[in-house]
């Protein structure tokens, strides 16, 4: 094969591929948006099974490896672009060869009819019902880390997946640091026992609808390049380049679920819209990395939506919609949106005891990869974990091991990068404050030179550097643990004395 | 090949065409329902290009050919469904495979981009927005009639892909009949300058929406398989199966608008659901005809919906919502929903003057597939034409030329289904009378029996078989226009004296 034939036979399939996963993303959306017929699963299970199971058989393809290896021959010829489209091409090709293709389209249509069963499971607080989705999901991934193989942990083959280059090692010992350093500061300030004043009652879903586009605008989220839905369990999803869509759930009697779940995904919006539109057509216009995705939604929900310069701009803002915070100060918004205090459900935590919910998680999936442990083992070690590392225990198993879409989703080994990411993105605050005065920008209500910080070093590389080189290029260091948490120990020891 | 090689060939490639189809059906619904940005076209253009592409590739690759001859030759072994199927797949590659792939596919994308143009287009009345689109639809239309080939008019190669057998000697005949025994009655209808009492005022969006579900309940679709949604021009759409979704369109200044166009849309996705679920394989779920398909749609709409029994049920849903209504009784209701005007708006127009709104696009259609007329001359023809039918003339071009989605969406030879299949309804109906009491079933607010004569003799069949042939069978005769234009010349002439 020449080069030149190599090269177009690897843009003809990454255009086929981006067409597959652009239907495979609507067929997610459009069942998380509205209410699907149980009786349509199937169909509807076959359907995304099948795009799924055609983008998996195209990319495997014989002539596929030929491109590459020809490609790989070629490397000094090839221009940054092509390069590392070759670079991620080569090592997803040789992941994806080691699944059987009719394993892998089983397993698209058992997530697909899984995710709505989960949905009437956490409902019906049945986990009997959702149980046997869990084991061959499990199943499933267990051969998945013996089919990509492992050097000491089978769940490294998983972690590798979501977080290129992470593996148990690196994430016991990143939640040994937040151990030693976070959870004394938890203990201290649960035995304190002293807490700010809550935010209560009940606020109108249209209100808080109201707030939106503001709130999305400020993130610097183009709302003309996606459209905005409501869903159980929030998520932002990209259809193509130019539509990349968010979606936000509102609690009457928890305002600000929706108001940082919606700053999260924009934040997670907005590196798929600022990816460079040129990697589209090499197919690098995905994350870095699951963990380098979740440090611009955390970044942008803890860093900047809870800092003290967005409680000043989101009070007045708070105060026109609602009575209840007529008397309320900056100081007191503050403090009520960093409550920390152990709790039950992971993605209404606060920022100080976030990482012990993923920790829970990450302990779990580990377990369950090395055959330690079985689904039907979850509820019970769920709530031993919380007990152990959080303090409580949920007596609503929809507040416990229901809580997260992710098994029923088919996702194990990505919860770690939530924790991973946080931990990147507060790296990345530390190296933009030497030329951005983010707080001004905050108070002045216009992001752009935070965003554009961002764009420059994060999002318009999309895929085209590994993860570890992506924040060594930005930061001007390797991935240090203690940023993220110096940050919380200065940030909740001054919260709280 | 062997007879049950080229069986199993078949069958695969009817399962997967229908995962592409349900896929084409989503980003069509998905861009229907909401906001798509201009960006994005090209983009989910391609998408759906790629998508139909796909589709027609595989269906006209030569092994289709080769299994398609080898039933042929095995004709006598076949089952029924079987037999259906090696008609059908057979019919459609002789015609499919005239078409170049890559014009199909550049054609699917058209389209895409084509219908929100339209929208815009039609937002800022601006015909010139649009022609470029109209043009290369139109141009592509008439290469398509040479593709096909056609005895005696180009049209007539169009015309079949809709209403299979239908042809210009036909449809001349039909709408001669129309106006033979139609026209006098709207001309004396006109010239008596009597009216009803008309539904005027405003009429709250969320009290119609209250009425919906009652409604689609009412004609017997079934919410639990499906979706309703909202959107510029209502449309039913079937994703798969069990999950057939209809929209609807709500007017604040025309009650009757949403309500009638509910029914209309039901009464279509009655037909998809009722459909029997072993013709699915054998991609026999599909309607005879379009026509067929309209018969189901306006039957519902008029036949069941403007009659005097139907308004009576209707009446006190109204009053209860509507002050408006405190002083109606069911004769004034029946009269209004009743009202026989020329007018500019299709699917707004009455049941007495509708075919004369398909006449106007069945004439130009026509002389656009002939060469005589262009795109550009389609405004000031379009004017004419209503004139001269029904005398009535658009001062606003989003009531005239730009009202119809059609166009945009690469629909040519569609309208005239609309006009034959309503006459298909109407002697529907005459036979089924002989065994159901359809009044009796709508005072009581039951219409099971209704739509069990339907399911038995039309639905249930899917595209089992022709359309000519499915109606001697429903209704023991071939289609005969006189049920049509009689039913009209009775119920208008009783309503206006």
């Amino acid at each position: 094969m020449t080069k030149s034939k190599a090269l177009e036979l690897l843009l003809d399939k990454i255009e086929v591929s981006g067409n597959l996963m652009s239907a495979m993303a609507l067929f997610n959306w459009d069942q998380s948006v509205g209410k699907v017929s149980e009786k349509s699963l199937p169909a509807r299970g076959a359907t995304v099974g099948w795009l799924g199971g055609e983008y998996f058989r195209r990319f495997i393809a014989p002539d596929t490896l030929e491109a590459i290896e020809t490609l790989e021959a070629h490397d000094s010829e090839l221009d940054s672009l092509e390069r590392a489209m070759v670079r991620n091409l080569g090592r997803s090709y040789r992941k994806a060869k080691a699944i059987p293709p009719e394993e892998f389209q089983a397993f698209m249509a058992l997530r697909t009819e899984a995710e709505p069963v989960w949905e009437t499971a956490r409902e019906k607080r049945d986990f009997a019902m959702i149980l046997p989705y869990y084991e061959k999901i499990f199943d499933y991934q267990r051969r998945l880390c013996d089919w990509y193989g492992y050097d000491k942990h089978p769940y490294d083959a998983l972690l590798d997946d979501y977080e290129k280059g992470a593996n148990v090692e690196m994430l016991d010992a990143f939640f040994a640091t937040l151990r030693k350093k976070i959870a004394p500061l938890v203990k201290d300030i649960t035995k304190s026992g002293r807490q700010p004043v809550e935010i209560t009652g009940t606020f109108d879903k249209d209100k808080q609808r109201s707030l939106m586009p503001w709130l999305t605008d400020f993130v610097g989220y183009d709302r003309s390049r996606g459209r905005v839905g409501e869903v159980e369990h929030p998520f932002c999803t990209t259809i193509n380049h130019h539509d990349v869509r968010i979606t936000t759930k509102y609690h009457e009697d928890n305002l600000l679920s929706a108001l940082f779940s919606t700053i999260h995904e924009s934040g997670h919006a907005l590196y798929e819209q600022n990816m460079g539109a040129e990697l589209v057509r090499y197919g690098l216009d995905e994350c870095a990395s699951m963990g380098t995705h979740e440090s611009q939604s955390r970044l942008y929900e803890n860093v900047i939506g809870r800092s003290r310069a967005f409680t000043a701009v989101l009070l007045p803002k708070l105060r026109d919609l609602f009575p209840f915070f007529a008397d309320w100060d900056e100081d007191m918004l503050y403090r009520a949106v960093n409550i920390a205090r152990p709790s039950l459900i992971r993605i209404e935590a606060d920022e100080l005891t976030y990482s012990l919910h993923i920790m829970v998680r990450y302990e779990l999936e580990k377990a369950l990869m090395t055959g330690e442990i079985k689904a039907a083992d979850l509820p019970g070690l769920w709530d031993e974990k919380y007990d152990e590392l959080l303090g409580v225990r949920a007596d609503d198993i929809a507040k416990g091991v229901l809580q997260d879409v992710h098994w029923s989703g088919g996702l194990v080994g990505y919860f770690p990068s939530y924790a991973v990411g946080t931990a990147y993105g507060v790296q990345m605050v530390a190296a933009m404050k030497k030329s951005v005065d983010i707080d001004a920008a905050i108070h002045k209500g216009d992001l752009s030179t935070v965003g554009a910080w961002l764009s420059e070093n994060i999002h318009r590389h999309g895929e085209l550097y590994l993860p570890e080189e992506l924040l060594l290029k930005a930061t001007g260091e390797k991935f240090n643990p203690d940023y993220y948490a110096d940050y919380l120990s200065e940030k909740f020891g001054e919260l709280y004395g």
